[in-house]
């Protein structure tokens, strides 16, 4: 029995030295193209991570950032939340009549998105907390659920979680697989990526910083629900950003990812640290398979930050030479 | 070299099984007498940790929250905050001489704490405001750590962070082991609990929820700082807490442990979810070897949470049957 013991924990040592050797050898993000990009990421995770090193992190200061919209799943034609809202403003018209001659809901409702928006910040605004606020927090977790899970993309017919960047995924696995803790900090709302994220990024709601708005305690016939009020609590986007990474994580990244004049912010602050520091733009260069737009664009802009990034050397991927795929497979 | 091998791995082997059978014996809260208190926390655990059983929860849904004043550690004769505020309002003093002709802070310097305080919420809110802000959060998290390292309590002269509980400090341990991941829900400040949190209870800051100012993101000569406003932001007491957690946490926890009223909202939302809940108050009943107040305090009222624990069958703690030790042994 004991002879048997120690047979099976010699075979199973035996198993993990060869897994060992295998890690070491197996491209830890294989859709990323050798070059510059691929390898700074690689670099920095063998320099944190050696023991020893004057470079060494512990792992409980390995806290890395990701921005959501643009950096982890696409934005284009318009940030995915945005579409989500405009379908939930038609489920709900049925229960408000008043909406056909009130802007922004009577041109959204008459198919003219365009028009709808016109109304700037504003009209945005107003159709958010139309869609967003009135209901609980369980209801509403339901609502994004059901979304998630069966509205499709107008441009590509996938769903909005098939549209995820397969070599994203790869980065995010790889931090954990080397003790990082990975972080959503989204311009978009908390509770709209909470629903999901753990299933399709592997990060937990716990994990997940964003905009939200305000919630109020409430006990109806005895039982306690959140309410969400249509009154905003906080814009986690631009300067938002190191706010809500200090609010939540309470201390400072040493590696964040964005996409836009968005994160900037996030990126000085995080660079800013005294240990090694990384940081990554990824750069919208390929118009065939995804969309190209950086410093004009209304969505995703990507002016300063590209200045920026350049004088600073931030890694700056280019998303047409540095990724082998774009988007990851789509589930069945 | 090999047989070395299967030999050490055997021997290490039989040290693990060792342990475990220790465990198993092993009382996992020894400062606890025994009795109802003890037995439903154990019980609890052992519950929603077996595998198998309907009532077992996976290690990712393990969050259990704690309120700080009053639940891990002393609150009398005022929250420790609060003097902490007080010695800070005397260290600044040199730098506002227009304190000495304004209240609250003219009967402060004067020593007088009641006159100081006789003016409410007001009076605290403006205390807590010029001894809070106007830094940065790095500065900020100085001053925090070198007061908890130096200050000493006027009753017992010990460390603040030598009047944790020790009983408490053991359930934080034993629920950590059971894979639960353990959060501060407090009504103190965010900023004032994270430098020493993890030093002294094992809670990361991002484990860390409580009330906060605001904060801004500046580039003073291009490093970026988040500046501490005079200005409230949120408020993580009585309806707030469930607030709080819902924010941070994006799930509902199964295990709450408070001591006053404004923990009964955090005790109501995590007992009202569907899997087994837990909730637990420390009740202040040991006038002797620590304080005794519950209905009619001003400081951690414990009246209607009474009430609401006997109708509900929460776990209520009397301090001087349940606990062996108050205090955790002084570290030097």
């Amino acid at each position: 029995m004991k002879q048997t013991l120690i047979t099976a924990v010699a075979l199973g040592l035996a198993l993990i030295f060869n897994d060992l050797a295998m890690a070491q050898t197996t491209d830890p993000i294989p859709s990323w193209n050798d070059g510059k990009a691929k390898q700074s990421i690689i670099d920095f995770v063998k320099k944190v991570t050696k023991k020893g090193s004057s470079d060494y992190v512990t792992p409980a200061e390995r806290i890395a950032v990701f921005d959501n919209d643009g950096t982890l799943w696409a934005e284009q034609p318009m940030y995915f939340q945005l579409l989500f809202a405009l379908d939930r403003v038609k489920a709900l018209a049925p229960e408000h009549p008043e909406w056909k001659d009130k802007e922004p809901f009577a041109s959204l409702l008459k198919g003219d998105v365009k028009d709808a928006l016109a109304g700037g910040e504003h009209a945005i605004l107003e159709i958010l907390m139309a869609s967003h606020a009135g209901n609980t927090t369980e209801e509403f977790e339901k609502i994004v659920k059901n979304w998630i899970a069966t509205a499709k993309h107008p441009k590509t017919g996938r769903l909005y979680t098939d549209m995820v960047y397969q070599p994203m995924l790869e980065v995010l696995t790889y931090l954990r697989a080397n003790d990082f803790k990975t972080y959503i900090v989204s311009g978009g709302g908390i509770e709209f990526m909470r629903p999901w994220s753990e299933q399709v990024y592997g990060i937990p709601p716990e994990q997940v910083i964003g905009s939200s708005i305000k919630t109020k305690f409430e006990l109806r016939d005895g039982i306690p629900v959140l309410v969400r009020l249509p009154e905003i609590n906080f814009i986690d986007d631009g300067a938002g950003k190191p706010v809500g990474i200090n609010q939540h994580i309470g201390r400072r990244p040493i590696a964040a990812f964005g996409n836009s004049d968005g994160d900037l912010q996030m990126l000085q602050w995080t660079t800013a640290g005294q240990v090694p520091r990384f940081a990554l733009y990824v750069h919208h260069t390929d118009g065939e398979r995804e969309w190209a737009y950086d410093r004009d664009s209304s969505i995703g802009r990507l002016d300063k930050g590209l200045d920026e990034a350049a004088a600073k050397g931030w890694t700056v991927v280019d998303m047409k030479r540095d990724w082998k795929v774009i988007y990851a497979p789509v589930k069945r």
